[in-house]
């Protein structure tokens, strides 16, 4: 029986009858999977070329046993997803603190249920104590990325607690967001537009 | 039948025959794990009083399989600890991107085997890029904890690749260090020596 998981970061795996991973043909996880990868290869030319040096971190998962096979070797066979106390991705940039999360999506507006509450309030701490946060958003379908800011953001968000709309349109970020440029060197140059927003 | 492992940061860990986690008796160990405890209070005490922000990072793994007992409840059945690309910690600080990382000692000195070759790099990287990167060590029979700032950590790192001593003696902590204050408030009060260092 194959299985295929729906993961917090809004992303999708598929799972065959030996349960190992397995590419999967639901365009939204593929889009999702190549845009994480189009980021991490942005990160790695930024590193490279000494611009600057932002990671993903790790997903944080829950162990709960152990195993042996050979020495020095454990193997995990009982482990969890956790939830992550912040965001996909931090480093330094110009000699600032950088920290954002990324999301593709593949319908024209940008649901809050794609983010946890406490992650948008970690992007507002950042700001607050002098940081450089915020959102990138793929939309999958029109090939365009935007970064949006992150007091924009929760401003939305605030708006969605008082009974407002639950969801970000695609038109919100064609005005108030900053368009990042595609190139075949640089997949997702977001820092180009980190500069306009951040460096002018 | 009862296994302990030795862990890339130096920690041990015992688990028993069902492979649970157990807490172990061998006080490096322990030491240790208090030390990341009372790291993470401060950051916590630091980031519920608006001063910085700095978490750890998740431990990276390699999952290989996943199981489903209940819809929408992955358990993750094999797993495999993988090599930390960058160090423990980070965040920003007074508008500055922090990196660091952590080790404690039992023995009067710091060897080079406790830490990657490309986390010393990673922690140059920063440095290069404006940040403030360094390492914290406690001497936890003498109950010391000092910070030694990157140049000093690569220059003694690269004197050691040139045929020289393997290890940082604590001398050379106490001397070319800063001494980090330990109170009941702060466990671990590294950002008043940061300040010391970086800031003065």
């Amino acid at each position: 029986m194959e299985k295929i998981v729906k993961y917090p970061d809004g992303s999708y795996k598929k799972f065959d009858k030996s349960n190992k991973h397995k590419d999967i043909n639901i365009s939204k996880s593929k889009l999702g999977q190549d845009f994480e990868k189009a980021i991490n290869d942005s990160n790695t030319y930024y590193l490279q070329n000494k611009i600057a040096a932002i990671y993903k971190k790790p997903t944080p998962i829950q162990i709960v046993k152990v195993d042996y096979p050979a020495r020095n070797k454990a193997r995990i066979t009982e482990a969890y997803y956790k939830t992550p106390s912040t965001t996909d991705y931090n480093g330094i940039y110009r000699e600032k603190y950088i920290d954002f999360e990324a999301k593709s999506c593949q319908e024209d507006n940008f649901s809050f249920e794609r983010i946890y509450e406490h992650q948008i309030r970690h992007l507002e701490n950042i700001t607050n104590l002098g940081g450089i946060s915020f959102l990138i958003i793929e939309f999958s379908k029109r090939k365009e990325i935007y970064i949006l800011n992150t007091p924009l953001l929760v401003e939305k968000y605030e708006d969605s607690l008082k009974g407002g709309r639950k969801s970000i349109p695609y038109s919100y970020f064609k005005e108030h967001g900053t368009l990042i440029e595609v190139s075949y060197k640089i997949p997702v140059n977001y820092l180009k537009a980190v500069d306009k927003i951040y460096f002018k």
